[in-house]
């Protein structure tokens, strides 16, 4: 029997699945990790209240959620100083990006990003036949006007930037990111990826212009909110921009249970507060523990750290592999010259003693 | 400022949100429904093991779900007597059609289903420049040999059929479902959306005939496992095609706490059976209910009723105006015939009490 023939965009997709989870690799070891340390989750947690609120509608779980997440896009939009129709949700940033790309790129269509930025939104334009345009990363900074003279020499239909980048937790002031959007195409839309903004310090972040067309600021609950699990992120753009995402979005997508923890996160700013210094705190002591491993932390403003290994891509994926193999979870940038670093989340003090224990054998073993 | 440019399938598609949910009209209204008996959700709710695992979940939100969904694909494989590769977890029915959608479906590509059958695959299916095909139902029924007829007319890369019915009910029994399968062009997608199978008699249930590439069938914990605002479903399917939607899906989608509930649910089996005898009974009330009214109850194997108004549209659409000015929220079918009909979800003794008491009064209303 011949079966369903894919569409020319997907056949010619690579059948590999391109994200492997920790639990994959995991059952693969046959044994757990002991520290999570590779995902860039938050392992200080959801606020209580969040906690609670999920499960508490939990119970209420036989209903779909609000299509229009009425209560929480409110609550957003009073937070940023926008209106609710500045405000899109959505299962997560990754969600979000799909949606954009779909909504801009039609086959053949550049979109301009960093080399060895976010895989996922490389994913998302492969997946819509779109054209990666990818602009090299600058002392391991993403590098804001080469990706605007990019985007004006391929016309791109999309321009994607993190402030703060992930992976190598870098960051841009309110000034440069200001002037990248200064002077983009006024046809373009750019995905400005916040998801970290919540970990950095004030003057990375631009004030936001909810009237430009072009821009949109993408947030998540993922990462300093401790909810990555539940599948909730917003967008923040023009209302006419929001709207549009009304026409392919899956209406009834968003969970009610992430609805409402992410109503109730927003509400806790003590915990918020508590945990972005908790990172802060486990993000000195990551750089403490490579700087005494003879190493280099790159400056983060992330609950992450990139961590310069001193040699070439070969053999941070050596030390990576050691990492591993001593039951470490650990992530590591894909493309020369960022791939000279690992990357490691913020953990608990437990998390990076286990850390601290295993890398100086991870070294030695990777050098040998 | 211009603003981006949206691709010309998008620019073309309605600006209007097709999709309102119930509290969006609560909000017009200005007060609450006192009984939800529109969107078929499942008021007699999750099982307490999986509001219970979701709960405990909420607390480990800050991990991302497993992309691989492994231990949920293993007990749903298990359950269904297939290997986990013919296993595809996604979010709900809704977002697997849409993925479904975007694996075969090109720009002008057709696409064969039932004119008033489900709106969402509808919605899909222009939002990826799909061409709807649309058979009239017969009798009350979806037509599996006029969709058949019209797959080989039209030369259909996805062929949709809902069994049982929604928004009618209806069903067939598995020998007209397999002669229909045996009939379907050799390269096409056949979506067998199962959504209120749990609910129907044995004799509407195909065997699952696992090897066959142009069948998906599509499950979900939102109807019978009460689950709805979770978000999670899943297809059943020959293992090449559920690989090719590891191509586009988005990987990291599936909630961890929708992950959890699902695996509990689907280990409670007491829980649900005793659902769907509660479902039972109260498609019966509704089916008493309507008649001591003067209507007439189509017959059901899900968890709604039709209820033919013995009217045109027109008439129906009065009466269901009534019952929401009752605060009673119920829902109908969007095209003729089937518009003579409005259509009540299962509800608590309860809700139901609820609608008796409103029904004569929303008739007499509407004739008025």
């Amino acid at each position: 029997m011949k079966g369903p023939r894919l569409t020319e965009i997907v056949a010619g997709l690579p059948a590999i699945v391109p994200f492997v989870g920790p639990e994959t690799q995991e059952r693969q070891r046959g044994r757990p990790f002991r520290a999570r340390l590779g995902a860039n989750e938050n392992v200080f947690g959801p606020s209580p209240a969040a906690v609670e609120a999920m499960a508490r509608a939990a119970r209420d779980a036989w209903m779909y959620g609000d299509p229009e997440c009425h209560d929480l896009r409110a609550a957003i939009a009073s937070q940023h100083g926008v209106a609710p129709e500045n405000v899109l949700v959505g299962e997560g940033i990754d969600g979000i990006l799909g949606l954009a790309v779909r909504l801009v790129v039609a086959p053949g269509d550049p979109v301009v990003t960093s080399l060895g930025g976010y895989p996922t939104l490389n994913y998302h334009v492969a997946g819509h036949g779109g054209r990666l345009v990818q602009v090299p990363y600058r002392d391991d900074h993403e590098d804001p006007e080469a990706l605007v003279a990019a985007a004006w020499e391929h016309g791109a239909r999309l321009v994607y930037l993190a402030n703060p980048d992930n992976p190598m937790g870098t960051w841009h002031d309110a000034a440069t990111i200001g002037r990248m959007i200064a002077e983009l195409p006024e046809d373009v839309l750019f995905l400005l990826d916040e998801a970290y903004v919540e970990f950095a310090p004030a003057g990375a972040v631009p004030a936001i212009d909810i009237s430009d067309p072009r821009v949109l600021r993408l947030r998540t609950f993922s990462k300093a909110h401790g909810m990555a699990g539940a599948r909730i992120g917003y967008a923040l753009g023009a209302a006419d921009v929001i709207a549009a995402f009304d026409r392919i979005r899956n209406h009834f997508g968003v969970s009610r249970i992430a609805q409402a923890g992410a109503l109730a996160a927003l509400g806790d700013r003590a915990s918020l507060d508590r945990v972005v210094k908790e990172v802060a705190a486990a993000r000195d002591a990551i750089a403490r523990i490579a700087r005494q491993n003879g190493l280099t932390p790159v400056p983060s403003a992330t609950n992450f750290v990139a961590i310069d290994c001193g040699g070439d891509g070969d053999f941070a994926r050596r030390v990576l592999a050691e990492l591993i193999a001593r039951d470490i979870f650990v992530r590591m940038p894909s493309v020369a010259p960022l791939d000279r670093c690992i990357r490691i989340s913020c953990g608990r003090a437990e998390d990076l003693e286990l850390l601290a224990r295993a890398l100086p054998d991870a070294l030695a073993a990777a050098r040998a």
